[in-house]
């Protein structure tokens, strides 16, 4: 048996850039990319992500492990860069468009950024952060613009320009690396970007490869799916659906924002499928949506911020969209867990098929293992009895290879032969997992996520600030935002909660700006004297703005409303 | 990115076998077996298996790389090796219950087996196996009897039974071998089992593991699957979907035997949404509706050998199947090309539609290439005009590892970085493969692969026979018989048909006897002496029984019986 050796014909390192090769042989003349007036094939898909690859390579001398960065809203070149840039050796790292400068000068240092493309709405975003990362002594990559592929604007940022990139690089003449080990990097994506260590998670092409087919496999996506770019490609490679509808030969539907309107009038004029969004686009759906509006046909959606309200639920089921809830993390590549649905919950009443939707749910096919253990040195497996609490742990081929240039974190991530993910939860009797209680330091705001610390490292900062504590409150659009608790320094001095809340919007990203800002004689502490948080988290749900009242009749009722801010709070998906 | 090793939390080998601790997991509660009054739950499954797998290794002290080979219809027992084979280190080989005696000693002797499970059923057939292989000196495997689990026979051989040693195993206290390399054998199947050396095709855990995923995602088979067990486990494992249906959390459906009664039964009663077969078993299916029957829902069904022919598609489709074709071989872990639908051909009429279904399809996911190559030196790729002729050749890790302890056939297998498949197609505008000539050597009757070569050997060690060839003849139930073509070796003295037959019918299994003896003065040879088999193939078809009259009305036309006969003579798929 041992003596069978690998060879080219039985053994080809697994990478999801495969899956564009073989669109083009097998769905050639079918459309891959639809984006305003624009259509692509798979064809030319294929052509035109070879042209670029070339290009890297040849004319911009690209070579393995080197970083190519990208700020972009979801516009076609974005989605030819997951396999262009691969394909030329080289790491794709997509940015949060919603970071200040100061957070895209510190990926783009941390990445070592070889070449960064912009989209022209960025170019100004982009100047600023190449401007601090110039005066910070660091490298500077080089840049290209993305012009609107559409309706060009002319905006430029240096000489290079992604179309041209693209026209001059030859698809016939291509001597393009070769994949020798599918442990290799193919992409990296931030967490967080404004600390000293930022966590920039580095996945292998194997660990893209089997998440991108295992969540094909739970959620199901049969076939020429028409996918609508609702979720951004920057968040886990659109937990890898970049790659996904490749590997179905499916049409990639590309909106520039998620306007109500366009996301409406995209759904009818392409027959969209499916799409991802995290829980707040359920809000733009049902503020454009008619109340008695119905899709043509079924819109298979995959959430993965906080478990919709039952009565959210309900109208979004109402106009056409099948809910699929996960759970994930960037550091596992995306979904870690979805709530697969059981035939026999079917017949169950709303309330009850929302509490069960509402469960995180199952480990994806790619992980060999998620539990929950005990929070001690045993890390002991907890009983499946829904009560007892534990740390959420993963195991398997779609975890990370780990943080870039991190080892501390990555000490603290990998323990006992597990990914921690920092979230608490139980295990249900059927298997099904459901988050109690979400990692201590992570807010999900519209579904970024925020790192309590970053924004409490700024608040220190802040001359007249002495202590400082940031923790989530509800909230009813955006699920959840920072709420700030301070002490002043100086016992006399007043601490100005507008004053705070301007400093913070200066020295930060708007979204992770703490919505309140509360003053504090003393913060409360344990013996130990760590931050009670628990405690805070209590004052801040009292302080948290009243539930929106929204359209429509189911919604408006006081348990509904209740409902709603319950579980916002225990909403802990990390996607 | 280099320095991030691998870890036990984002590096686990890929196995199949995983997917039965996560169906313990997560799908723990649901039946994962059915076999007559037989249920067992996912949880219970995955305890038979640990108990099977601790008994191999701790009261029988199998190895790594070990064979266990196993005889047995569609019973529990052959579904639960699966796992708890290659559990214990072990390598699965499960054998062709079709076999005759001495084809069943070969594969014992050259796959070294160190374990034999024997179905009660199959005890005859065993012992004469076990008296040849002890005549001829090779060592003799321990065996095992497999009573009937839903109504115990008693019948025995040897001291070992099956149920004893999953009783005796221990669950709890397992000390199994974890798997190291994913590059490790899985499994070995037959592909010819009397030659001097015979084709025992090797499966990766990785292989097994990514055919698997793939053939989940061609076919889309959702979760809960309700699977029915007509294709035989022994074929390539059976496509993969004994480790499938754990992926999906499925139920198992097992019976003995396709008889039609018993399959409309369990169809019925479980509510089957997915089969697999050959198309021998529409046949099965036809002859045992009742012509306007209609099933309850719909049953998914994939088709893995020739394409069934249009008045037999429409009158199956009208019963409620739901058939997919495939085209695959042994040495591509079953189905290779699926012929993946696209809507838009919802709408042809069936003649167009069944034209397009037969065509063999696009490659799945597994392999990262599949084509048409020409037959020489260049092996280049033939253009996709549907006409231009070649091998088809595939690359990607379904692949198998190779041939057991055969570095020729392997060397004539793995050419130019290819598996080639030995089989003639075309290319299609749309990328669509279709097969236009099989492999010469591979005769498909009812299902079962028949190597000519092996026909031929026999016929040659006749005495009255100097010259002897074997190809395909059409036959309107089994899809194709051997024909053989015999030259007497004295003038004078007379070859009868019959006793060739009866001297076949001593030699080997009973589905490989010709079905028809021509004897010629000489046979056709061309310049190099060889054995011209397209003209003897023309002259089978010219001999080969008329299409039966079929019940129902829609397949007795005469054009009906026409396309019948062409499609069985194209039908090259060899699964």
């Amino acid at each position: 048996m041992d003596q069978l050796q690998k060879r080219p014909a039985n053994y080809v390192p697994l990478s999801p850039v495969g899956f564009l090769p073989r669109a083009n042989a097998v769905y050639g003349d079918r459309t891959s990319v639809i984006y305003g007036r624009v259509r692509f094939t798979w064809r030319q898909t294929h052509d035109r992500c070879r042209r670029l690859a070339s290009s890297l390579v040849h004319t911009l001398g690209l070579h393995r492990n080197d970083v190519v960065s990208v700020l972009a809203p979801n516009v076609p070149a974005i989605y030819e860069m997951h396999f262009a840039v691969p394909m030329a050796g080289a790491v794709l790292n997509t940015v949060n468009t919603r970071l200040d400068a100061k957070a895209v000068a510190a990926i783009l240092r941390h990445a070592e950024a070889k070449l960064f493309f912009v989209d022209y709405e960025y170019v100004r975003l982009a100047s600023d952060a190449l401007q601090i990362l110039a005066g910070s002594g660091a490298p500077v990559p080089l840049v290209a613009v993305i012009d609107d592929l559409d309706r060009p604007t002319g905006v430029r940022l240096g000489e290079l320009e992604y179309e041209a990139l693209v026209a001059h690089g030859d698809p016939a003449n291509v001597e393009l690396p070769l994949l020798e080990d599918e442990w290799d990097a193919i992409t990296l994506n931030y967490t967080s970007g404004t600390t000293s260590a930022p966590k920039g998670v580095v996945y292998s092409h194997r660990g893209a490869y089997l998440s991108t087919t295992s969540l094909i496999m739970a959620w199901e996506m049969g076939a020429e799916p028409v996918y609508l770019w609702t979720l951004p490609m920057f968040h886990c490679n659109g937990w890898t659906f970049t790659w996904g509808v490749a590997a179905r030969g499916g049409v990639n539907v590309c909106i520039r924002e998620n306007r109500p309107a366009e996301v409406y009038r995209a759904i009818a004029r392409h027959g969209v499928t499916h799409m991802c969004c995290a829980p707040v686009v359920f809000n733009i759906l049902l503020e454009g949506g008619d109340a008695d509006a119905r899709l043509g046909a079924p819109v298979q959606v995959l959430t993965g911020g906080a478990p919709p309200p039952a009565a959210m639920l309900e109208r979004v089921e109402k106009i056409g969209f099948h809910v699929t809830h996960a759970y994930g993390l960037t550091e596992a590549t995306g979904p870690a867990l979805a709530c697969e649905w059981r035939a026999q919950w079917d017949s169950l009443p709303l309330s009850d098929r929302a509490r069960l939707k509402a469960r995180q749910g199952v480990s994806v096919l790619s992980l060999s293992d998620a539990d929950v253990v005990t929070d001690d040195d045993r890390m002991a497996r907890v009983p499946h009895d829904g009560k007892t609490l534990g740390e959420i742990v993963l195991r398997g081929s779609s975890v990370m290879k780990g943080y870039l240039n991190n080892p501390e974190a990555n000490q603290q991530a990998f323990r006992g032969g597990w990914f921690m993910t920092g979230d608490v939860g139980v295990v249900h009797p059927d298997g099904y997992i459901e988050i109690k209680d979400r990692s201590k330091d992570v807010i999900i705001s519209g579904g970024e996520n925020i790192c309590s610390k970053e924004v409490e490292e700024v608040l220190f900062r802040h001359p007249a600030v002495a202590d400082a504590a940031v923790v989530a409150m509800p909230h009813p659009h955006w699920g959840e935002t920072p709420c700030a608790f301070v002490v002043a320094r100086d016992k006399d001095a007043r601490v100005c909660e507008d004053e705070v809340m301007a400093f913070c919007r200066k020295h930060m990203a708007h979204f992770m700006v703490p919505k309140k800002v509360v003053v504090y004689d003393a913060l409360p502490r344990n013996a130990l004297g760590k931050v009670e948080k628990v405690k805070l988290r209590d004052a801040a749900r009292k302080l948290a703005p009243p539930a929106q009242k929204t359209k429509g009749k189911q919604a408006t009722t006081a348990s509904g409303g209740r409902r709603d801010e319950q579980q916002h709070v225990m909403a802990m998906s990390r996607l």
